[in-house]
């Protein structure tokens, strides 16, 4: 599509459609969208100034913590070095993105380790690229004893559960995963029936009052 | 939304928050994709750096032709100096999208001259912000005859029309507007009642075949 519009994009050629180019690499930016942004961003400049800094900066003093891994402009991130955090407690998670939604819950006070991925064979990633060697030294420097897997609820998901569960059962005294079940404010009627499924099976015995 | 997650923003809270906030003034991005784009960036760093320069680059370097306000690397565009095209003849559009899109469809030749938006009082964009003296040179400077206005069916796209109507009657032979119609390949069914209304009334006849 944007091959074919190269001779009419005439003498910004170069810049303009190499622009086009390097947008169609973010999530869901088509060959359209790729260009209908590139013309906003050459639009608003003082707004793409900004971002293209911003980009930059971040890219370039945004770095991983040594520890779990999540994003941090410092060696160990702050909730890491955060003394009043249990370090008892691990709460395995897949990407940042699931940190913060655990954390936005405040019900953890733990601490984090983000595998940055979970197995999928058919993207190249196995064993070797979620960096298990890392996850067992945090969990003996700090003598966790329960971790928590809080793995998404699909097939790649479940996969790296019972993966971490076969080489983690020897190291902590207890293994948990997420509760399966309904969401909170969901209408049943709209429920797959995978969820129903597991939310019977795992259903809860409720105190008789007589 | 993001102000609420400051406090979980950590010690990467100021970089990693910026970028979101930058992100935002993306068309059709909201607080939610404006993180999941953030991260997504963080992940691809070697993409995300091209990005950022080639924005940096595009930005610096980009600009607008002297004449018909297209985006270009050079003080006047390649279409504007290109000999061959019918200077007699100058098509008006609101963007450079439009412009790419006309030519596209390979049927023109002549000259273009992109407005940059339209009459929308409620955006503040007022006969002023058009600078149509800069659109009466071009029209004088080429001894222009005929000015297509090849604006939106919208009612800023129309009223810009009429605006422009009233401008330039007594500056060029013939001023003529895009036919209004069916499109092509589209099924009658699914038009909407407005370009049915025009078709009808815009109707062709045929030749007769006895």
């Amino acid at each position: 599509m944007i091959a074919q519009r190269g001779n009419i994009y005439s003498a910004h050629q170069g810049l303009l459609e190499q622009l086009v180019q390097a947008l169609r690499y973010l999530p869901g930016v088509g060959p359209r969208s790729a260009e209908r942004l590139a013309y906003h961003l050459l639009q608003s400049k003082e707004h793409s100034k900004h971002l293209a800094l911003t980009l930059q900066d971040a890219l370039d003093n945004i770095k991983q913590c040594n520890l779990c891994n999540h994003y941090t402009q410092d060696e160990i991130c702050i909730r890491c070095s955060d003394h009043k955090r249990d370090k008892l407690l691990l709460c395995i998670v897949e990407t940042p993105q699931d940190l913060l939604a655990i954390e936005q819950s405040s019900v953890y006070k733990g601490l984090f380790y983000v595998l940055m991925g979970r197995l999928s064979p058919l993207d190249g990633i196995g064993p070797s690229e979620l960096a298990i060697d890392k996850l067992l030294h945090v969990i003996q420097q700090n003598s966790v004893e329960e971790v928590i897997l809080a793995l998404s609820p699909t097939v790649e998901g479940q996969t790296t559960l019972h993966y971490l569960q076969s080489i983690l059962s020897s190291h902590v005294h207890t293994l948990s995963q997420l509760a399966q079940g309904i969401p909170l404010g969901s209408e049943l009627a709209a429920l797959d029936g995978l969820t129903l499924a597991s939310a019977i099976s795992n259903r809860l015995v409720l105190p008789l009052q007589r």
